[in-house]
């Protein structure tokens, strides 16, 4: 049996997230991933994600492996998986990995990027990639909160309600709101908030994002949330940004 | 009667195009517009574009006008129709124009830009707005080809053969190829190809990339543009870039 290590690069608009789920009509990416790596090996393909996204999340650079005792080259595989996958799921690499290598536990650092498009009109060509917020955000601000959370901390208060860790203390090692220049679209206001972190409890990300953005537009004082941060209280902090505009941008293992 | 000019932007990839299509489910831009400008003026509303973009072509500052006699602010219209629109069409500015303005017969210049991935696997959050091209591509091949065309010419060669103009003379101002940075997505290998015309025939921008595409690859050396130019003979040039690369950047009035 060989395992092999994957990177993946999808948009989420079409999905229901990573994994399968009860409440919708659309395929998840695990499964048509699955299904597609199963027609290659000729065998049934389950595949271990580093992590879900949720639904209408995209990525650069998942990770994920599988094990087969089918004699086939990681370059044989990744031709053969992107000739039978939809154009929105493509294989960046596929790479033979030692046996005790774990998509999830062996995680190092994880970098999410959420994408606010911060101006009178949406450009529509950003539609699916960005948060749609006209009202005035201060920057700088939001950056001031944003520095409070990095580090180790419990981010108990940024976590889902419904679904709670046993430990929610993760390391923010990189937490950054900035304008980012789009050299493609000239797509103006747009707002970049990168976090780059140990791991991330469920919603972790949409829920900082969140966060910052009543920050940015005012409702909340910078200092404020080092205090929703220790309080530990998930209603303290802000609503959850909606999923379209974060993006897994990479994984260290 | 007041006449308006509306400064619009959309992502083509769910429409028909510019215009109403018989052969195809999907609504034309053209139709999707004025079904929301008729709601807000409370009468049938007719509007003129600066001319057509086919199905899957994207626009950043596409122009029409319309008229009315209905007393409504720009302000007012052009949020009652941001409010009606589908989020792949927005709506940019309005303004009151004098009622000579016409669309199409005073645009001093148009410009189109065509996107290309050059890389080994395309990345999925541009593969609607690009043409993913895996064979290798020689920039400044092609950007020697481009300058042949730069000038007054008669583009015949470069028009749809199933569609003629009348007269097949064009000034093309600016024809660029280049490396493009994408500051969002990080996709490696991105060229732009950018046309500025004072006006374009039916596909000469997606021919034009077609053939300079022939170049890139080595298939024709960048002087047989030139000659392709001056026999008039569509047949010699290359073949019509897909759609879904193609983004109408701004028109000069």
């Amino acid at each position: 049996m060989a395992k092999f290590k994957v990177v993946v690069a999808y948009q989420g608009t079409e999905f229901c997230g990573w994994q399968r789920q009860k409440s919708t009509k659309k395929p998840s990416i695990q499964e048509t991933i699955e299904k597609a790596l199963s027609e290659i090996l000729t065998e049934k393909a389950n595949i271990v994600g580093s992590g879900r996204t949720d639904s209408g999340v995209h990525a650069l650079r998942q990770v994920f492996v599988f094990q087969s005792g089918v004699s086939r080259s990681p370059e044989n595989i990744q031709k053969g998986l992107n000739g039978l996958l939809p154009k929105d799921i493509r294989i960046l690499e596929v790479e033979k990995v030692p046996g005790r290598f774990h998509p999830q536990h062996d995680v190092k650092e994880k970098a999410y990027r959420y994408l606010i498009q911060n101006g009178p009109v949406s450009n529509p060509l950003l539609a699916h990639y960005t948060w749609f917020f006209p009202e005035r955000l201060d920057v700088k601000k939001m950056q001031r909160a944003a520095s409070c959370l990095e580090g180790e901390h419990d981010f108990a208060a940024f976590q889902d309600s419904g679904r709670k860790a046993n430990n929610s203390v993760r390391t923010v090692f990189h937490l950054k709101s900035e304008r980012l220049p789009d050299s493609i679209f000239s797509t103006k206001g747009l707002i970049a908030v990168t976090i780059i972190a140990d791991g991330f409890l469920y919603k972790m990300a949409r829920n900082i994002v969140g966060t910052l953005i009543e920050v940015g537009r005012g409702k909340m004082e910078p200092m404020r949330v080092k205090a929703i941060l220790n309080s530990g209280d998930r209603r303290l902090a802000g609503p959850t940004a909606p999923a379209c505009g974060l993006t897994l941008l990479s994984i260290k293992y």
